[in-house]
């Protein structure tokens, strides 16, 4: 006998990488009855149904939130307080509404406030990706071993939150809870930092040094391969947190560019190994 | 009809990760008659002999160099100078030598100064490998669409260049010919740089938060993953290029902090873009 399903209908407003990956797993594994998927160009639709992101793909915002019980807002940064609130507005009652951004103190402030009775708000952020966007590259491998960080607030009713918690594990995500400004703080370190300094050694490198890198330059660089647009809107978005992660950053650096400077082995070595023992530590 | 091998005696001074996987193409290939390695440790030997990365093993210098028309010096850079030293010693009239190493003035200087008359040096540096050391880790396929840099001075003998040149090009690799001191700007930009600020995001940024890390964390500080000794050593020999490198990235991300910090979307976009497009040139 199979299972209920986990939720009659999910409707996820922006079917791209990340939520055309959850379209497919959710499908795959069974937790809706229905997923259908918002879309604002018909190329796009017609890739998601390929792909079997989605059952349908509608251009109409009205059409598929109606009746859903999970509406998952995975657009671009800088529309998802708009589909929040257009999601909401839309929403039946006892409908949840969850994001995905990436930086969530801002879009979180934003849902709690506007959200109306009776429809509940939960932000996540499934620490996954590629450099890749859109649908075409949506797999339903990406949040196998992955992290998805939940960020609940006094606002936050507790049985929408054990839901959506449950609802990410069984996408494949390790659950981890944090509060929207300390999910901030440590994205900011382990992403958006990351992010910029493979940017940053891009721009810095001249490009006919860049055209003998070996496997090392080619790997530390390849999330520079992101679309430039998403990211500089995240920078911004997290730019308090991520201003902080830079300025350890650079004090780091001055530090083992000093040992360097001085050839002071023994202090160089012990930071390359502490460095080491960290990064062995995560797999 | 099978091919002459290009030599008949190949002999490997330190059969670890690479000096493991040029024997193993090398011997793949038929590049000679008979492959042999010098080890300080018996457990190595037979590890070698298991990947049969070579022919035969022996902890003789004397033995291996002894009638060898090639010898390859690819031990850790601080054994480098003394090693070369010790073949070129015992090699025959004729023999040619060649470093793997990934700092070259230095090396070659020195080779160059010391090389007996008869006995051809020549500088080589495979941009390949991985975080991983040791035969064991050894692969056919590492020097496969790699980059090679080789670095002739006035005193290198054009036939034994040559011979290097197409030595490099049957293991694989894209050979280009450099300096070594234009070698070791470009290595200190697309390999010591990319290597050091890995082990710097590593060792700034707090355990706790490193396990939420997602795939972009996990490539970006994948080379943090490195023998620290070996990359203390390599630092601290390309140490000139290598400070001018991280000053021009630290000039770097000191201006996007200052677009972030300043809301500058359209020059931070700018930076990124560029960035992006440098990275999508090199695949």
């Amino acid at each position: 006998m199979k299972a209920e399903p986990m939720f009659k209908k999910i409707a996820i407003i922006g079917v791209g990488l990340i939520g055309g990956s959850i379209g497919l797993v959710a499908r795959k594994k069974g937790l809706a009855s229905e997923t259908i998927g918002v879309f604002r160009r018909q190329v796009s639709l017609k890739n998601a149904l390929k792909m079997k992101a989605v059952d349908k793909g509608t251009m109409d915002i009205q059409e598929a939130v109606s009746g859903a019980d999970l509406i998952v807002v995975s657009t671009p940064v800088n529309k998802v307080k708009q589909k929040i609130r257009e999601a909401a507005n839309r929403a039946k009652k006892s409908a949840i509404i969850i994001d995905v951004n990436s930086v969530k103190e801002d879009v979180v402030r934003y849902a709690d406030k506007i959200m109306p009775a009776g429809v509940y708000f939960v932000g996540t952020h499934p620490v996954a990706g590629s450099e890749e966007t859109g649908v075409l590259s949506a797999n339903a491998d990406m949040f196998r071993d992955s992290v998805c960080i939940i960020t609940p607030t006094r606002h936050t009713a507790k049985p929408a939150l054990k839901k959506v918690i449950r609802f990410w594990a069984k996408l494949g995500s390790k659950v981890k809870v944090s509060s929207p400004a300390s999910h901030d703080k440590v994205t900011a370190n382990i992403s958006h930092l990351p992010h910029l300094l493979a940017y940053s050694i891009c721009h810095a490198v001249p490009i006919e040094d860049m055209k003998s890198s070996g496997p090392g330059m080619k790997d530390t660089t390849r999330i520079a391969k992101s679309n430039p647009r998403m990211w500089a809107e995240i920078f911004l978005e997290n730019k308090h947190h991520l201003l902080k992660s830079i300025e350890c950053f650079q004090r780091d650096i001055t530090s083992l560019k000093k040992d360097i400077r001085g050839s002071n082995k023994k202090a160089l070595l012990a930071k390359l190994a502490s460095a080491q023992r960290k990064r062995n530590s995560i797999s």
